[in-house]
């Protein structure tokens, strides 16, 4: 049995035939061309979906299904994109037009939640009966799998952690994302004062001004470190997870992120609980494919 | 089909005979006797579910199948209590025991998601596809029940909601639980200085006071009402109820809780999430029995 997943992303509609275990056989990409008529985009999807079949060196029958992670409200049972911003889709009723056009079964999944899927099937959670998968982007994104099936639209990112602490995007204040996400981690670099050479303020080299033993850079870390573990032994006391990974551009720190973390997550779980491994995602963009096209198998 | 649910209480032996929609039957209650050899109270628990069963008109060989809810750490896969402290139980073979001794299936659950699997079952959150329930007692117990399956052992209660505030017991800072468990309330409450007149310190008649104009205590339900509602909302934000019942102590003071906590939850949610019913608990102390009986059920 194989599978089609397709990543509609803002910049490009990525398409992907699976196995059944999640490992890609043949892919493509198309540009997304976001500010066109849906109609358009559509075609392009389609588009993807047949590239990506021929570079496996399938056909269209022998596709069972077909899965689509994307971003903005979706509405799960009639697989129809209530609200994208940024694709100014509104209820557009892809997965029928999907159907229709291909005949083959065709289901709808958030992005964020896709791509949690790919890592548990094929990625740094492979064989892991609960995962949550945190991505340290714009924002935190949680994705939470149990038993292999994704548990939809978690907001755990909006869970307050100091209340009363900084505004979040969501109108709460001290959400773990106010400080946990890139964004939040480069506010902390600016309000701590340090800067690259050329005035810019990075929140990737700042692990660089820590290990060079910039005392700013390093209580910067140290809290942001402490911030985050906070977040996940929250969520492990609540849901005890057996693996967390770490995405996004942050968890490109690797160790220097990993260990300090690990460490402040032992000292506070909960007792006689079962310590995950925590560890980064290592499946990229291709998560969201392999997950889309995991989500259509089920 | 008929089942048999025994609540293990440290005080109470409490059994009850329940149809397969968790209505009760019959029901008894022995005293546990909690310092006896373990040997004996096994031989009340026998004793509590025949009477039981005697109590519903009906027979042993019409139950179908026993379950317990026991306090302490469990291995769910031996139905054993691996360790209570109340009963001083260690590694005590009990769902093997009763098996052997009624020749009836028996399973072992957690007695705070028993109890929350009878509200759902039975009670205040009956017919939900998801509810999550909150008991306000010494600690602050989250129940989690999601497409009728307890979400097992969460501590969410153990969730840090204001990072280095008070001192939990768990060794954290700021956890939910020290801010809105009955103790949490009694603390704040002595740490307002409000007293009854005869000196005792209590977290219900503080209710009475804010109610009577007393500022101190308008202030100290103010914020343990925001505390419950951010604690509230990290867990509508992550897990998205369609119900949220509320038990224990503090919960019986019903609307002058919980108008406060739907308006402060509602203002504070994320936007687009379905609001939750936050309701209380209907079952007392038989959501334990029901649960107990239903986990048997499946």
């Amino acid at each position: 049995m194989y599978y089609i997943g397709i990543d509609i992303g803002g910049t490009n509609l990525k398409a992907g035939v699976t196995d059944e275990w999640g490992n890609i056989l043949g892919e493509s990409s198309v540009p997304t061309g976001a500010s066109r008529p849906q109609k358009e985009v559509f075609q392009d999807i389609l588009l993807s979906a047949e590239r990506a079949v021929y570079a496996s060196g399938l056909s269209m029958k022998d596709i069972k299904a077909i899965g689509m992670g994307s971003p903005g409200k979706i509405d799960y049972e009639t697989g129809t994109v209530i609200y994208n911003n940024n694709l100014g889709w509104k209820n557009f009723h892809i997965s029928d037009l999907i159907n229709d056009a291909l005949n083959i079964p065709a289901v709808l999944e958030n992005d964020a939640d896709a791509a949690a899927l790919g890592e548990v099937a094929a990625g740094s959670a492979r064989g892991a009966k609960s995962a949550i998968i945190i991505t340290l982007g714009t924002g935190v994104g949680v994705g939470i799998v149990f038993s292999g099936k994704i548990y939809r639209s978690s907001e755990f990112g909006h869970m307050v952690i100091r209340s009363g602490g900084r505004e979040c995007t969501c109108g709460r204040k001290g959400c773990f994302e106010a400080y946990c996400s890139a964004t939040g981690l480069i506010r902390s670099v600016r309000e701590a004062g340090i800067s690259e050479p050329d005035g810019t303020v990075n929140g990737r080299t700042v692990f660089d001004f820590a290990d060079k033993g910039n005392v700013k850079a390093q209580k910067v870390i140290d809290e942001y470190t402490s911030d985050l573990a906070c977040g996940l032994v929250n969520l492990i006391n609540g849901l005890q997870p057996e693996v967390i990974s770490l995405g996004g551009g942050i968890a490109e720190q690797g160790e220097r992120l990993l260990s300090p973390l690990r460490e402040k997550v032992r000292a506070e779980m909960y007792k006689g609980l079962s310590e995950p491994r925590i560890v980064n995602c290592t499946l990229g963009y291709k998560a969201g494919l392999i997950g889309a096209a995991m989500s259509a198998k089920q």
